[in-house]
């Protein structure tokens, strides 16, 4: 049976800690998955220390290189914890001293939890986001791949959830591609904010040693070291930005869930999930339901959750370091979790899309979707924007009570409801038409979805 | 190697379920909590099948059994999951069939995992609302019992953070006694929205099979059958309210938290806490630092977060179930853990507070608290409130001027400052006869704090 | 030019407030709207204080006559604000004195404003919850009467959005009023605790003087008075309580209105919204937007911002009053707006909504709804469920590719995948059929319905 | 009376507007407050228009004429609202047809309320972000000013609000400074992403017209053209980003509020608040209250919300444009006036600040805040950090026991805690050197803070 771990700080208390102190205040269970960082963060710091003779070279050869053995271990499962390891800091530092006999103590000189907490966390979300970064590149290929594969198919435009008016299906997917580059630059600019070393900070007031900060930041790849060791250590500021980030990110993959939705049911009918990226039901046997995108949809929940969750916890704390800020871990892991596992079975679901063409095409123009080319028509010919709008919605409600479509009017018809209808306005009359001619920047304009679609070549 | 699982809807689909969508979909890593509830609820559901004749009853006992044996592998760890378990229900219904073959396959009959599901979380949560009644009524006592124990003690009352009047320390732990009071009733009322029997809805429909839903009722202990179907299955209204129950105790908590933090503080000193519920530090050798209650109200971050994680996903959703409401209980687990932590641990935390109740007395005078007597004083001779609050805000600038006590003034120097001084005034000016003057109800009399404890006598 | 009010607390401080203080800190431009209860709080408290002889009759009678006149003055917008006014109370008392002079600075004897607030909330909430209540109880009534007047209207039940078994398109409205009901309940559990006097517990300690509180609460109608003079000062519990039954009926109502924005789209077509509640656009003449029921989704966002402002603020709070409460009153105020605008919106709009039920009834059947009746069949006949299951997942899968029905396979099809289908077969497989066979408490069968509709008959 | 107006749509529709949907969705009370954004966009919109000869010019300069009046009406609030005015787009619209007749409507050419709200919003934005960044700007000077004028005083360094090392007050402030750094960089980052015009963009495809949007653009100074027009009718990501720097801001500023009201409590007592920027009671003519503080603690709540409640609307609504979007204004609203008010008076409150520095120096070696220097003592005398740790803590509890202070212990009883404490021990006892030791970047030495105080110099 393992011992029970000496605590770092037991020198100052008269008695043990209670068993229940233990349970709630330890964060081992969730802060292990940061142990490579730890390590990371402490080799680097190890060899700042003997650079600076701080600590001997040979203290520091002997640490670092256990250090690399516990890696190991850990790596492989064969890390055996403790009951009273509080954390991973402290269990590190305790199989190292294990290993190595007191020599071990010599890799805290200089550093404080506070600032090898923040300093993990840091290294970790960098990475994390990285790797974000790297997949909503991806994903926005994904959409782009699927735009230019059917690139000429039309479908009703909505707002409202009403159709509105006609647009390729590629400007649609390219929307999501747009959200998709904004999440990208926050994140990216988020970054910039995680870049930053904090581990010198010491407690909260920096070092009596003579550490040299900027050569740690250079090991471990900082772009930037912290100016102001009290702020350094309460600073989640950069945790609770991801947060944000991620928010925004899931509620746009909200937005495109809700729409697989309705596109694969039975209702709209535009798009078909491959069987392999939908599931049954226990009790119905003819039911297949697009889960993924209605779980994507939900956990949103999760993702905002996680956002307030922080916030909540950080607001009105004073200065320096709280025990609360320990609660920043678990919704900062949730959040990537959730992110990476959104992004990527989305990347993968997108290609396997199959698209119904003809439903999309004789959608196109349900709903007199065609009402505004009438009206701009109208207005071309110098009605006021506001008359001809008025003309054509009497025309529609005409169309309605008699059950035809605007293209089923006749020239004579039309000129019935005013006299500036010529010959032409039936050219208007085609989703084909009001597709192309929406050119002007950003417009569903053939044209601009390949100036779009450019974007996202390389 | 385990053999991978065969969907229960697999039947429907021409190719095998993408293996990203199988880790995305599963929820068996966090509902396999559930397991016993969903035992206890398909054991309910099973007899009542016999008793309905819609299975036959040996076919049930074979079932029942192979139930009872599947929870004994799950209590002893021993149920080996299999890739592709979807959830906990498929996995348990996956061994059934393994074990007792085809006729396992009955027990599905005349339920959905819709219905089951809604179940399975209502056992679990009624379940758990009861403990956390129970342990609010606790922490309730062990308030009365710290109050009773100091029942002579004063301090200073603030508000704003200022010292305002002297109140007897037993009031100011009653304060929270009534919180709790409160969040105890808050949960007694979800548990009757809780208690109610989902199953028998069906899929959302209801079902074809001649079910007893009051009998299986009976055997679970529900008080009541919900109404209507299609409400049922999609229904988590008693999840949202008991998360929002368990935000506002998480507030009250984070109250008392911020109390014991500035009480335990070097500059009130009001309050030690015992060793074994202090933390140290791993730096500064002399650190006592009150992270448990730093933790408690770091806390009040997840809880709000999983309400709003909850609602967030709720919103907007169309009628009935929908794979969202998977996103149910990660929340309501991880609330339901907190809080019961964080009560147990206030629970033993309390009546092991060391009061220094010299500094609690001596502090209940300073900073001019007695300020109020004296327009009481006035007022109670005649002078209108407004202006006795005037005359006394003019004594204390003077007061503050001369680095004096109110208590300190002779009769001679009051009466400079109204005529309406006499000499009783100073027999007012004593934190103790402020304190026993306070008499009406709710106020901080002794008499009215002895009529308080009472209530938790019992 | 109105002259400056002169503070209630000038007398304590050397300097004037600074200008941005008076603007940053007053809520006499939101709490305005409390000047009824404020008044009404008064002149009970002056009643109280009159009958225990704590201030002379004639000084009460020409209070409360004041006091009266005021209230007449804010009624007709005759009531002059004053700079500096920091809030309605202060702003009242301030009118008080200027007309009948220093007597009126008797009024605030034995009262604080901590207690008074608090009051003037909980008297405003209990008002406008029972409001609510009651526009809830006719709600629940107009989705009856709908139901009603549709009882035989059957329609596709979905789950994931995908059509899963038919059912009453009465069953599904009435799962709404099922929402209703626990709802209702949920603001009748909040009302006991808003129902509380705090007034008597004056700034935090209570009172001096012999005040009579049960006397007041016998004026102002409340159930209980508060036990805990510093609890009742700073408790908030009822203003997140109903802020949370808010958010809960908020995200009813915001699935309600998915489906009408779904049921009236282009492709479901179930129903029409009458142009009375419709909006159009500025640009499409066809365009009829159901801009009701998307309000009425996203005014959910507010719903739970509003809740999480409150508890935010109330987070981490030391005792007592701190002045981070006056941060109350307005998410309350824009919850009790929007509740209440939603509620009658729908209960305008509901009995006006337009039924296309042929559409209804020719959707119910599509998309193999009745798929889960030949398995129900099949499991009839002894097979095991989950094997029907299987049978019948083919046998979808089998139309699908053949581009048929369920109704279309003949008898001898049928048994092609399972021998234990018998001639009776075919006459499951009709939507009416389905519907009636569920009957078993909650399912959606006639008999069902009629029972579940008496409850809303009184 | 004013006449009711008619709908922009009324052509569309058989009925008039229901009352109460009129006033539902109505949302002129509070986007009035855009209404120069409004006209600032039209104009230059018109002037494309009569540009790119789709306009006459001669209507043109009628339109333009006639809005610059409507401007002015709307400044000197002469502007007559009519009961129908849907929104500050419509009302400016009817003004101006009503003043120049139908040929007013022709500035409706081209665009849609989809991409003008967009817009009004986006300049509105624009315009508040960077008066708030130049704000920020400010107050991190305001706090580098009394940072400086206070450069010497030594205080409590806390974590866990318990003593820990002393750091310069000057550090402390320098802080938040580094705080307000980081929100000035995120609403700058913020702000390129508000900076996009998204006019052109039509209802939600574009526009058939030969707009130039590169030109609107140049007028308005916008520094990009919106790509994909489904994305920028729809795209409220800069208001939610806006609104989360806006809640990471009032974090921090709840922060400082914190550290305010402790530091004024009668326990603290570091500062005192001007009697200008407190407050007194209504009923303890004693009290001296940071309501200001407590106020912007309190605002965190309504900044939390008001992102949570944008967030939530936003959740899962599907392309592209939903009347939802419409409930984005308030909260954006909401939070620019609670951030700019709490900036402008805290960087009023700064300078007028009273620090009590002789408490500040003295409370800074209580609590055996010099504890870690000696650990750090023999550290660098060799001994491994945890074990000097160790002896440390035992030194602490010896002076607990015994009532003493680090600085009271002789040579002599510290070798009896360890044999490597040498005669210059006692050089390190003191907080002066503890702060000047602590010369790495970002510690709290002297040199330090003069360093980062060079960088608000300018």
């Amino acid at each position: 049976m393992p011992r029970r771990v000496h605590k770092a700080w037991a020198g100052r208390m008269a008695e043990p800690t209670h068993h229940l102190v233990e349970s709630f205040t330890t964060s081992f269970p969730f802060d292990r998955r940061l142990y490579a960082h730890d390590i990371e963060g402490s080799i680097a710091h190890c060899e700042m220390l003997a650079k600076q003779r701080i600590i001997a070279r040979r203290d520091a050869t002997r640490i670092v290189t256990a250090l690399r053995q516990i890696r190991t271990e850990l790596d492989r499962g064969r890390f055996q914890a403790v009951p009273g390891d509080e954390d991973i800091h402290m269990a590190i530092e305790r199989r190292l001293i294990e290993k190595i006999g007191p020599v071990g103590g010599k890799l805290h000189t200089a550093r404080s939890r506070n600032d090898q907490v923040a300093l993990d966390l840091r290294l970790f979300l960098r990475a994390e986001t990285r790797a974000i970064i790297g997949q909503i590149r991806e994903l926005r290929r994904a959409f782009a791949g699927v735009a230019k594969r059917h690139a000429d198919v039309r479908m009703p435009g909505y707002t409202h959830l009403q159709p509105a008016q006609p647009v390729l299906f590629a400007h649609h997917l390219l929307a999501y591609a747009e959200m998709l580059g904004r999440d990208h630059d926050r994140f990216t600019d988020c970054l910039t904010r995680i870049d930053v070393l904090p581990l010198g900070s010491g407690a909260l007031a920096g070092t009596t040693f003579p550490i040299d900060r900027a050569d740690v930041a250079r090991r471990l790849g900082f772009s930037a070291v912290s100016a102001n060791s009290m702020d350094a250590v309460s600073d989640r500021d950069f945790a609770a930005e991801f947060l944000s980030a991620a928010a925004l990110l899931g509620m746009h993959l909200s937005r495109f869930a809700e729409d697989l939705i309705l596109w694969s049911s039975q209702e709209f009918r535009f798009i078909e999930l491959p069987d392999a990226f939908a599931t049954g039901s226990s009790i119905m046997p003819q039911k297949k339901n697009p889960d993924v995108a209605e779980l994507i949809r939900g956990k949103t929940g999760r993702l905002y959750g996680n956002l307030l969750s922080l916030l909540t916890t950080l607001k009105g704390l004073p200065m320096t370091y709280n025990r609360d800020l320990q609660e920043d871990k678990e919704p900062v892991f949730d959040s990537v979790d959730t992110v990476k596992a959104s992004l990527a079975i989305l990347q993968a679901l997108l290609p396997a899309l199959r698209i119904n063409r003809e439903r999309m095409q004789t959608a196109s123009t349900a709903g007199y979707t065609l009402a505004t080319e009438l009206a701009d028509y109208l207005s071309a010919k110098g009605v006021p924007f506001r008359d001809a709008h008025g003309v054509v919605g009497e025309i529609v409600r005409h169309c309605i009570a008699t059950q035809r479509g605007l293209e089923d009017l006749s020239y004579t018809e039309l000129r019935r409801f005013s006299p500036h209808f010529a010959r032409d306005v039936r050219r208007w009359l085609s989703a084909d038409a009001a597709v192309r001619r929406r050119r002007a920047v950003g417009g569903t304009a053939p044209e601009n979805i390949r100036r779009q679609l450019r974007r996202y070549d390389a």
